[in-house]
């Protein structure tokens, strides 16, 4: 009799999408630069702490990549690589793809044939994620699988959880932050150093912060692009960047950080939205003078700060590393032990 | 055969505790004061968006207290008021427990009664938690229900959520923070307007930051309480207050504020816990100058921050309202939130 009753169930289970429970967790990832190398690499030292603490075997079983030629500084067995996405989107086995391989459309096909396939899904994309999150959200949930994307946003720092928490138990009125690092960490030289913009913008390539083309960073399209991802979890609306009024920061010189500062405030490039009385959406990226005693002026480098203003909670602030290998790392493997939690 | 299925099915549910799904949740809340009152009104104003996200109806049944007579600035009938906890205990119509009475011993049989009765529980109550943490934790498992209690630390600020995460997903070495707000206040008033040790205490009391006894604030003993509930959540031990080395802020004068300020610096309490190199945790509460560029230095008045430093995502910061009815009863009602997420 038990075991009728559980075939049935097993068919029922099949037809209506309930998650299988899994005793391993086979993940195929595509993209291996900084952050996919740190995610290897956590990965790997935590492995048995996941089997310890959740009864699930944790790897990674594919990386795909776009050019196989180039070394990499990570000790990962060759045969994992493979430059075929259907390596890893076509292979029942795995259960779980990770996207860190940026870009809009090609890493969209990745996500939504990943999707399709039924195939849990984590990615740190922000730029698709700003145009194309309900969609990608709707398909997610058809499939009876699940989306995160904790690193798309202020890197490890635990934002859109904080955000849907906020949201759900209480009505969230305003979001503002500084939200980009590469633009932080030029402001922060050029008011800590005096450096000028150009100055300011070489040191930061030097030390890693700035992607090969700037702009998208110094035009505050990245910020914008972020600002998007925040407001749907904030208010459950879909802002595209390209309807945020957006300023970069190419315009700042070094004579005006100096005039603010002898005013005892320092610039920020600050992502901003709130709500207004008649309930409209006020979005933008713009610079901003901040007193120093606001803990924004406080927030330096490559590091990001988040404010969230809820009618019960008042106003909060996080505050942590926005970008760079490890922390980003650190908010993919926060999504994977979410996966975890959820099969359980 | 289909009934059949469904029938054995509730049996298998009911023999092994798996969790009721509601299209209900009947509350039961001990305590109403000033955290209850909000609870009360943000959990009315919360029914139908709660029942249109999660199509569960959430309603208080009952709200036990300690004072029939007691007037009470919260519009609630008054037939819902108890003096008897096993109105609610006894109910098995009720299916979650908010305790918000305070206090240790009475709190915890009210807690203990709860679990076993397999009702849900949500408690405020850091003092009890501090001591009682990992039993009440395997009575509400062994039970099949969820306890939770993110409103004992920090109010709004999720610190707990933080820390289970960072925990997971990568390792945390240090937690230190500002977490009480009234010495908090009373030290921030000596700072910025001068205040002694005593007009700085009277006028916490005027503005409703202190107890009626102060003494377990200013003698660090709530820190250290709160600080015993961070440690288990981030280091997986349960350390009990009084085996944590505690200062309290009694011993302050104006004249030490001041010649620390000179230096640059700020007197904040902060609670604090790390693991050495051998992996022993050492912990405390004490006074710390801060340099006035740190975060913790803007940290003023009643708010509370926690800064996290985990190996790969690096320090962060969690900043918000540590108290007050609407910040706690926030917290409360994103507990409530959990419990409703759970059920789906």
């Amino acid at each position: 009799m038990s075991e009728l009753v559980s075939e049935q169930f097993i068919d029922i289970a099949e037809e209506s999408f309930i998650p299988k429970r899994l005793d391993r967790l086979r993940i195929g990832m595509f993209g291996l630069g900084v952050v996919g190398s740190g995610v290897w690499r956590v990965l790997r030292e935590k492995r048995n702490e996941f089997a310890y603490r959740f009864g699930i075997d944790v790897t990674i079983e594919r990386v795909c990549v776009r050019d196989g030629s180039k070394d990499r500084e990570v000790d990962l067995p060759i045969d994992l690589i493979t430059l075929n996405p259907a390596d890893i989107l076509e292979d029942e086995s795995i259960d779980v793809v990770i996207e860190l391989m940026g870009g809009r459309y090609e890493a969209q096909t990745v996500i939504e044939a990943a999707l399709k396939a039924r195939k849990h899904t984590i990615t740190a994309n922000k730029l698709l994620l700003a145009y194309e999150l309900p969609r990608l959200r709707t398909l997610a949930e058809r499939n009876g699988v699940n989306l995160h994307y904790s690193a798309s946003v202020c890197g490890s720092v635990p934002v859109l959880r904080a955000l849907d928490n906020h949201r759900s138990g209480d009505s969230i009125e305003a979001i503002r932050g500084i939200v980009n690092g590469s633009t932080n960490f030029i402001l922060s030289s050029m008011t800590s150093s005096g450096l000028s913009y150009n100055e300011a913008l070489l040191l930061a390539r030097e030390k890693g912060f700035l992607e090969a083309d700037p702009t998208l960073d110094v035009s505050g399209q990245d910020a914008a692009q972020k600002l998007s991802v925040l407001i749907y979890h904030a208010f459950g609306l879909h802002m595209t960047p390209d309807v945020i009024e957006t300023d970069g920061i190419e315009g700042i010189t070094s004579q005006r950080i100096a005039t603010e500062l002898s005013n005892g405030k320092v610039i920020k490039l600050i992502a901003e939205a709130s709500l207004d009385a008649h309930g409209k959406l006020n979005a933008h990226v713009a610079l901003q003078a901040i007193a120093r005693e606001h803990l924004f002026a406080s927030t330096r480098d490559e590091f990001n700060a988040l404010e969230i203003t809820a009618r019960h909670a008042g106003p909060q602030i996080l505050y942590g590393k926005g970008a760079g290998s490890f922390p980003t790392a650190s908010a993919v493997i926060g999504d994977v032990v979410e996966l975890l939690r959820e099969q359980l």
